[in-house]
């Protein structure tokens, strides 16, 4: 998307090891027209999966979430890295290392809002490793609901996610594909 | 606001301790239209303050928050809980209590996204005690800034929030209003 590429390569920042900063319009300040911008695409690409149902992790997947819900009239469901206190007992909990943070993370998603009638559209900020998303797709498998596709604002073909989610035969969208962050130069698929 | 009220009543659930859990939409599942309704019923209230920023603590202030800011035509900052790797070393950082989760979290901002001249509009979730709202505050008032406003989608009176902000001295907006959970009995002002 072009107004998605054109930010990044405005506002992008390689901070070595694979990591790219956007965080003055997606981690930690939200351009809230992008992500309507984005929410729309993404809702035009998946519009013809009949998904019931949007899911990602907190925190940074909540913004293209909830704006690509918006544009499908669907809710979103956010993955919980701790357990609140308003969570039953028995959930759906799995391990997903994080890049950004250097360890393993939990993923949690109470029963009550996954059911195994539902036709899930998982949509995140980023597909790097693919290690976040594959651990939405287990929670969306134990709770016994369909996947219906993938979404990711900004894909690092060079960190093998889009490899990584094959086997699963299904549509995954990004938004911006960088093939390459080196020589301190964000390189586009296209 | 009637929507809300309504689908509180329909939906919430009295824990206790004061707790009302809204997980089905808002605090884990997220109802995408409803939130657009709230962020434009709060832009509406709002617009008059000449606000240049919506600033708010992840993780269930991004989606009102969010939504608020694409009506008002501006961008989100959301404090975050723990420091990413993307944060310069020198941030804006305070200690709140955290009602759900029994323990202070810190709140964080890079001073990237955050500069003395920004007029700011704090929304959030829930006001309750108001402690997550005046840490949002001092993070404003430690980067200059000036805070036009403070919203809230659910507010509940009995613990006081809205005396607590009162010495600042700027207008409080909540579009449900809870004066009482007493007797597993959800009460609005109106």
């Amino acid at each position: 998307m072009k107004e998605l590429q054109e930010r990044i390569l405005r506002e992008g920042q390689i901070l070595g090891n694979g990591i790219l900063k956007v965080d003055s319009f997606v981690n930690h300040q939200v351009d809230a027209a992008l992500m309507d911008l984005c929410g729309r695409e993404f809702a035009r690409r998946f519009a013809h999966l009949g998904a019931t149902k949007v899911l990602t992790a907190e925190i940074s997947g909540i913004a293209p979430a909830l704006t690509t819900a918006l544009h499908l009239g669907l809710p979103v469901v956010y993955a919980r890295k701790t357990k609140p206190i308003t969570m039953p007992d028995q959930v759906y909990l799995t391990l997903a290392p994080s890049h950004t943070k250097g360890r393993m993370v939990e993923l949690i998603i109470s029963p009550e809002y996954l059911a195994n009638h539902e036709r899930v559209l998982i949509i995140d900020d980023f597909l790097a490793s693919g290690a976040t998303i594959l651990g939405l797709v287990r929670l969306a498998e134990a709770a016994g609901a369909t996947i219906v596709g993938i979404g990711a604002l900004i894909e690092k073909t060079f960190e093998g996610g889009r490899d990584a989610l094959k086997h699963l035969n299904l549509p995954v969208e990004s938004l911006a594909s960088i093939t390459s962050l080196d020589d301190n130069k964000i390189t586009f698929a296209d």
